[in-house]
């Protein structure tokens, strides 16, 4: 049998597998593994590791709020953000899709959809955002798990959110009985409006002061509250970009106590430190929660080993350097948010693989197969297996270069980690059996991507 | 020279002395500890301990809103409160002081400073309950500060508190700043009010319900919220009536770090468990938060042996059976609360000090010593020394009882403890100098009881 | 092509992959994984899970001293013990392989691989067990490890091992540099035999004290130090058979610290309690360390579930129930250990899987695939791919069935779970290529095992 | 009546009582707490603290093993050291009491005893060194608790305690029924050996390197099992000279568990941190266990505040900078201990008190009326009260002066806080009603000390 691709003599990993073999494609799907395989279009593997495609969840690829003039948003839409998934590895993204004013969950979510059906070129799955927690939208919780969509978000940091508390602890009750996964953004609310009331009092409005305005203990006390919200309702809950050892610790804690409890980190929270916040064009690093100490990235990287951080995803929200620079921003009014998505990968494989923090089964766990569990994709994503969906990253762990913002696939144009030197990149990538990219050049078809119908959430 | 009292050949114990001694007082006053004195009046002590006079900083004598038909509040007021008190050995009280729609922290202090000096035979000292905190509320807590109310309490647990949680942290800042103690009610209204939802809808009411209403969650995540508000706002924050393992192992945390958090516990958290809501009566044990665990009481009382809890308060919120057994009554409606101001020292005594759980200096410690340092009352209550208040109480160790709650002071008319065997007891109580309960018999005068002026919150 | 063997249409399941298909093999490797595979000999799989075969590391089937009259040891060996083995759906078995009084580590070794090459019928490693630190058998441990006998094990409750402390840590010093993983038996031998004495001057030696002669803090403590030693020397350990809640909160707290520190449970410490050796014939349950708390059984299977417990062995030591039942046998002297290799698997799928406690994935983690990564025998062993070996079970997730000790291969003779309720087991056991037991009866021909050459242990 | 002594008008602070009046003394005790009293000897306090005289229960005044020529020993002797203790405001020393060789626990005390009584100018307590635990040590433990010496003392990181293990648990056994309290020095001596040789054969012997000698993990481990034998035997532990937060967390943890364990720190740890062996002269800090980290340090105030550091004590082992910087020591054979019976006092008053880190009611408690309570001694000493002893310390609490060891009374002759600006001295220090000091002159007559007769510990 001659087969439509065959990913030839590569080293494929999985998070439970090691083979040196040949990966079979029919169609879009990964038919056989074995050896000596013949197709029609053959890649040649020899020397690489083959991966399954990334799976980040957490992208920013649609604006939050209609677009008005004078309203800015991210830069990047559904069309370069997916370029630039595919570019880094990810051939799955989540987007955070918001329910505006008026809206209903469903409402955003035929919006967004419409969107990426005209413009994505990798697959994804959207997160419906409760914004606005009213009876209507509660109700609609139920028949969107039902659809497909298993996952809800919420901001605990909303100015709205501990006025309308009860309404969000209904609706985390309806998703967890929907079987829907809640994503939690966790930092208090009371707490960072407080320490912003106190900056703005004492006139210290800095980039240097951003770190003030949302200390550790407003991450840690939200996770405390957001695991207890999990506890009080029976909703698994998953705890976006930790950035902190004091919340991790309190994760662990819950963890152990058998809640079902899952933690995202992103990368930011693992290469740099909160002395960015000194340089000069320290806002260029701003993201919710900020930067924290080395003895913070220290825990993340011994949670990532220890399995007690189970994804690391890019919360990719763009700006460009002239948005992020803006000098009309201060401490308190900061645009929150980095480009990632193309160095998601890399950049893990390079400073975790590479440097002996993680191992290569880790890597995978962390960046495609835990999510794709946890986001009812398994093992459609997140696997390289028969009847898998033929999403696969010849990775070359060797290759060494260096970050250069500007030429990368993001509107951004810049990275917070320029100059920086990197080990090991993706050559390939292929989604559903199609080769997407190439030696850094990307050739998917604007629209390509597809939207993934999703089980409900599976608790690791 | 001949003094007016004598306290004659006692073991006159405090946190940090302990004596055989005469304890010789002129007017109000403490002047002299030695031997052999002399005194118009002498009360011998001989084979007793002098104590100091108890000091309960947490009961409810006012009632918490205007007193109309049909609309029951605790039975007691500052005179049989008070009568309560100077039975079971203490001599200072510290009421909750609520707030009422529209009315200002001053204008609720008046009104019970008014009752308090119609009616309480002990002295006495009020906490404005921030109920509603408007500007004008906030604006208001300096100077009460200045003259001598320095503290504020605060209820999580309230419907209207999440909605006006910023309010609260201003309040809390302004507090700390003043050199006010935040007394704080540490149950997450969110939860417990989820909690209700779900119990109503399984249509669980029966008093056994009750734990499920407000369980240890809710506790230990508003502790962990309450110490990062103080954290936030740099208030040092009193936990009134701790209950649980859990939230106690935070306050613990909080402490290793530095921060300044007391914890307070009740004597139905040392004596009783949860299975008494399951009796048929059960009901007459509701109290907020609800009986815990036995390993929960292990907990506290390690905690009061290590000194990582600071105080037993009686949280005296009086009910009669009647009113706490009402038929119209369910898990989500109970009344909250029980009379245990006469129980406070002896139950404590007995079944602390003469089981071995604690040491007697211990015990002066968490009934007097510590409040009256965290509530700015110390050296004037709180110890037995040269200069301090003549608030003495003979101890009998060896007296054996059995309690009786009809034919206690309180207008409840029964007690938890209904038929359990108490050692020890006061004989004598000495207030400003005044013997106002002997035997049994209180002789206090309506009206003696007198405000005491505080000075700012000390940090132990 | 037509393969050796191909298990058709099961559901293949390792720990980081699920396909519905074929698995094709020829010799004794995986070589295919695909659909419509051609084998001369074809197993029908459907309705059915794949899952590699199980690897238990900690058993005893050899004699741990020279066997001599009256001296009794356990009832297995290796021809029974693999037997045993594969019947429950283990196909590697690690020995611990204990030096003998003026024996080397070699001499150990090569006694043990001489029986185990005559009687296996399982494929086997051995880990040499440091009984007499002496300088030679220090010596030898690099070219142990090179020669693939990457794993050391140490009891640390022996009597003379605080004495010899410094040679021990020696000893793990080198292990860790020769890329060996060190199992450590973690009971404080000073508190136990301190526990013991207290309980022989009490005339408490009946079966009901048994746990008092091996109390929690033995473990904890023990613990601990492990992990001390482990840190002071660099080695990467591994705890085996952890049994309480205390002590793996203290391996908890080190993973997040980074260390290298591995938690391997039995299945006594999951579905067993103290309370039986209430029982009449209490002593047939006696292990070391002894059946705990419920709390700690809940708090194992969370650790099971969030992945701080890496994998359940059976430390299979099995005795006769009249050995174990000797009426000369006290609670200090009592015969350690029970026959647990055949139930191994079953009982954790059906306690496990079936109960909704781990996942699937997570139970071929546990009994496999962590271990193989760990004692360097990943990807041979401890999954199914491309290369692997082709150690595989059949497994019917449907199939209910009881626990009759009396019609198992081990000479034991019975079973703690006596009569207990089953569901699920393997049907068929493949053993590299080999179909070794089918419905039941073990076909597999004495001597066939063959030990497994070793890698460096590698770090999860 | 006319008292022997009064000091006049100061106030009078202990753990739990604070009042300004006069203090009045016949013979060696106090008599009169009270205003306007008369003595033969009046002394002037008025702006100044009346404290109970320090109780230093760590110190080293007599030669551990026989003197011989060559053997070099601590430079104080009873006389020297208890100089240094009077001047600065310490009234009673605990000294450990080597048993040598061949030796019995009542023969070392006798022959410590009769130095001291030739020697000693302040009172005294002997903590007998189980250095040899034969039978003979054990069997004498009872009666030495009955003639009043109710403490023992083990070292943990001795070569021989780990091959002696059982006999000090036997120890300790003994100790806790005899109504003893066991000090114990908790370094684990198995890293701490295995530590020192990894360095010696990396040729790392300069100072800086002797942190890496003793690292947290050795005290931390010791600590835990410390704890695991006080539980094990029933023995209630006193950790002394802890370092480390990891050590200290342990011993809460404990605390919470409601194990007796108490803690000492000592003056090093508070205010000097490890960059100091970096120092040229670093050696000259050289203490077991090393100095810590700033955040240890900063814990450990943090625990002293919170009243989980039970005493600060000085562990005065008195070294000339000679010896200390004798050329022919290294990181592993340096001479451990340093000078500071007479700084204890007036440092932690300055950094303590006077920084605002923890109140004067707990400078006194630690410094006088836990130790007292632990070691039977309370309230003869510890405390200021109608019966205790005459053991006053004037203190002035606005002194400034700068810390000088060539003015000082120990002949180590150097300070390791040389230069340091301290505000607070002891002006006037008394013992048993007799002026021993006054304005750092002390008169004290040489064996006017006096052996005090000691009751069992007591819990606090």
């Amino acid at each position: 049998m001659t087969l439509d691709l065959v990913v030839k003599g590569g080293t494929v990993v999985t998070a439970g597998t090691q083979a040196d073999c040949d990966v079979g494609v029919a169609g879009e799907t990964v038919v056989v593994l074995g050896r000596d395989l013949r197709g029609w279009r053959e890649i040649d593997a020899r020397g690489r590791y083959v991966l399954p495609g990334g799976v980040d969840v957490h992208v920013h690829l649609s604006p939050p709020v209609e677009p008005k003039p004078g309203v800015e948003v991210w830069c990047d839409d559904f069309y370069s953000g997916t370029l630039a998934a595919l570019a880094g590895g990810v051939t799955t993204v989540g987007n955070m899709t918001f329910q505006r004013e008026g809206e209903t969950l469903r409402g955003a979510l035929e919006r967004d959809l419409a969107a990426a059906r005209r413009d994505a070129v990798a697959d994804y799955i959207l997160h419906p955002v409760l914004m606005h927690p009213t009876d209507a939208a509660l109700a609609e919780i139920p028949a969107l798990a039902a659809e497909g969509h298993t996952s809800l978000k919420i901001f605990m940091v909303l100015d709205g959110f501990d006025g309308q508390v009860d309404a969000y602890l209904d609706a985390m009750r309806a998703a967890g009985r929907a079987g829907m996964l809640t994503l939690v953004h966790c930092e208090d609310g009371a707490v960072v409006r407080c320490a912003c009331r106190e900056l703005l009092a004492q006139a210290r409005t800095a980039t240097r002061w951003y770190p003030e305005t949302r200390p550790v203990v407003s991450e840690a006390v939200a996770v405390e509250r957001a695991i207890a919200f999990g506890e009080a309702t029976g909703a698994p809950i998953y705890v976006v970009h930790l950035s902190s050892a004091e919340a991790l610790e309190r994760c662990r804690r819950a963890r152990a106590a058998g809640r079902a409890v899952y933690v995202e980190t992103r990368p930011l929270y693992l290469y740099l430190t909160r002395e960015r916040f000194d340089e000069p064009d320290g806002a260029k690093y701003t993201g919710a929660p900020p930067l924290r100490e080395h003895t913070d990235v220290q825990a993340i990287w011994h949670g990532l080993r220890a399995g007690e951080v189970q994804s690391v995803c890019s919360d990719h929200a763009p700006w460009t350097l002239a948005q992020k620079l803006d000098p009309a921003l201060t401490a308190t009014t900061t645009r929150q948010g980095v480009a990632d998505l193309e160095t998601l990968m890399p950049m893990l494989f390079s400073e975790g693989v590479v440097r002996g923090r993680i191992s290569l089964a880790r890597f995978v766990e962390l960046t495609t197969t835990n999510v794709a569990r946890l986001f009812g994709l398994y093992p459609t994503k997140g696997t390289i297996a028969v009847g898998s969906d033929a999403d696969l990253v010849v990775w070359d762990p060797q290759a060494r270069w260096t970050v250069r913002g500007a030429s990368m696939h993001s509107r951004a144009g810049y990275s917070v980690y320029e100059g920086w030197e990197v080990q090991g990149r993706p050559v390939v990538t292929i989604s559903r059996g199609q080769v997407v990219m190439e030696g850094g050049a990307v050739t998917a078809a604007r629209g390509r991507g597809r939207w993934v119908r999703r089980g409900p959430t599976e608790r690791l």
